[in-house]
């Protein structure tokens, strides 16, 4: 198969620091080409990957981040090398100018929804439903916009090369996250006191955003002993984090689509207890990889059963579920149908001219 | 001919307040339809025209100036009717969508370059150069890109209904712009003042760019008799303030692509004294519509001089070559050219079908 990708403008792939679009793309077009399928990669930056690349800027304009200009830059570009070219396929991760623009061309798109649905993205997306074959990442987030042309659910893969298992746990629990309201910061600190354990928090701290929570709301539960803030981490760093931990705690209250960290957990062998927001009974499952309950003083009474879990168990889900080859299989599924049934329209179209001139 | 005319999606067409494109569009679309042209209007918001209408959006998204999910909501839609729809022709103002994606549309795509060039802007148009048919505004603006696929020059024009010249002048000078240092707000305080002459100022102070500049660098000049800052003003109040003035100061410094009050000055019978920047030249003609000069000390000496220029002349200018009969007319002759040029370029195509293939 001749698949076009096309990843968002902004940040190269892999991303160096910050980008989930652009690490999970990394892991889906290498392990494409390893399957034997013809990848093309429409990107901007120093990308690496093992896919063909086309690249429309040498530097990602990760400052203009938004700016449409950039973004039109990209995608028309690719669009229009797309339309001329010998693709079958077109796996689009554009954000807004694919879908909206995907009427135009010959192949079949088909568009991964990577962020949370609000009123403004369902009213965009359903102007568009039925030009692009989509993607959701959790069923959750399918359920809060479930009017569009979708082929499946695909979760998001995690590097089990990179995230594994330590031969040994430590005697404290984790949170790594950005340091946040929505991702329960503060709760994940409290469990642990209430609870007597010690806690390793890490993750960014967006200084417009964020700020003010951490010095108001967590900062002051932190001892420097057992509640350690140890900023923003390496990947190394976080995968022996995360590795060494008993638990890691998730006591989010937003609708995630997804939740990556979660299975980078699991992939260390880590029991994960979360808060059941978003798509997290669809990674955790109760009693089995981790503990899930409805709020913070709830969860916290299963520190007392993390015995419960075998972190061979949280590993094995992680390669059977959330590894690269699960997702390559899962979106080979999806280009499948995609051509299928791209080719059944365009059939029923040249059987009906009058009604496809009208 | 059947034209599509596709809006920017932020404000409606006409404004109610700021908005130069969509007054341009007002005047063009109305003109066209007069002069017995089939147009829809592609756009948001409460629109009043002439045209046939096609509103994306009842209510046009002005808060959400340059988001890109509003912006593909608009032309996205705009683009797909159009590829399967009665036209002949579009005539795109979107900005940057319109021309990333005009490849994809069997029509040919006329756009208006409506802003300054920058060097981010140049890289874009540049991608884009053959998939348009480009139409600048000023031969000022066209020469700093002339590298795309232009088909000529078509300034703006104003309503020349609503800008007429008063029965009577009264004795004051008169600059209405926004009030800024590109604008050279101060440079016509001081010409003023140093001429003994009473000078009115109006226009728009933008909050977070200007408010310091019209602090430290016009209030102090202003003394409520002889140098007066009137604040934004209506419609009807600048046509007054203007069509009664000797004379328009237009001391700017910067490469202004067109320059639309200044044909409004014309419209009214008032003659521009304008430093030579952007467009100035091909706008004023020098001791026939007013007076040019390379720095306001030297733009000055022509106060002396304004009875050489006859009100009823600028007035004939604006009514020859601005008037919207002038630009629905060179706009119809552009679109002619597109028409033919297209035409030609789909036919070498079917002449050769192997090298359109490849």
């Amino acid at each position: 198969m001749r698949i076009a990708v096309i990843a968002p403008v902004w940040i190269p792939v892999p991303p160096e620091g910050y980008g989930g679009i652009e690490r999970m793309l990394k892991l889906l077009v290498d392990e494409l080409v390893e399957m034997g399928e013809e990848v093309t990669l429409f990107a901007a930056g120093d990308c690496r990957t093992r896919a063909r690349q086309s690249i429309c800027l040498e530097k990602a304009p990760t400052e203009h981040m938004g700016e449409t200009l950039f973004d039109a830059y990209h995608v028309g570009q690719a669009y229009r090398a797309i339309a001329a070219g010998p693709f079958d396929l077109v796996h689009d991760h554009s954000g807004f100018l694919g879908p909206a623009f995907a009427a135009h061309l010959p192949q079949p798109v088909v568009h991964t929804l990577h962020g949370p649905f609000t009123e403004d993205t369902r009213m965009f997306y359903r102007a568009f439903r039925d030009d692009c074959y989509y993607v959701a990442i959790s069923r959750r987030q399918k359920e809060s916009c479930p009017d569009l042309n979708y082929l499946g659910v695909v979760p998001n893969a995690v590097d089990t090369e990179e995230h594994r298992p330590c031969a040994e746990k430590g005697d404290y629990l984790v949170h790594v996250s950005r340091i946040c309201e929505a991702k329960g910061t503060e709760e994940a600190v409290l469990m642990a006191k209430r609870t007597g354990n010690r806690i390793l928090l890490a993750g960014k701290i967006d200084p417009g955003l964020d700020r003010e929570y951490f010095e108001s709301r967590v900062r002051p539960h932190l001892d420097g002993e057992n509640a350690v803030y140890l900023g923003e981490v390496s990947q190394e760093e976080k995968v022996r984090l995360i590795s060494g931990a008993r638990a890691f705690l998730f006591p989010i209250r937003w609708e995630e689509p997804f939740g990556l960290v979660m299975v980078e957990a699991l992939a260390c062998g880590t029991p994960v207890l979360a808060t059941r927001w978003g798509a997290v009974p669809e990674v955790v499952e109760h009693g089995v990889t981790g503990f899930l309950a409805d709020t913070p003083e709830e969860l916290e009474k299963y520190l007392d059963r993390l015995d419960e879990i075998d972190p061979a168990q949280c590993r094995r889900v992680a390669e059977e579920r959330f590894s690269p080859r699960a997702m390559a299989l899962g979106y080979l599924d999806i280009y499948r149908k995609a051509l299928q049934l791209h080719d059944s329209r365009l059939r029923r179209r040249e059987a009906s001219p009058v009604k496809a001139a009208s």
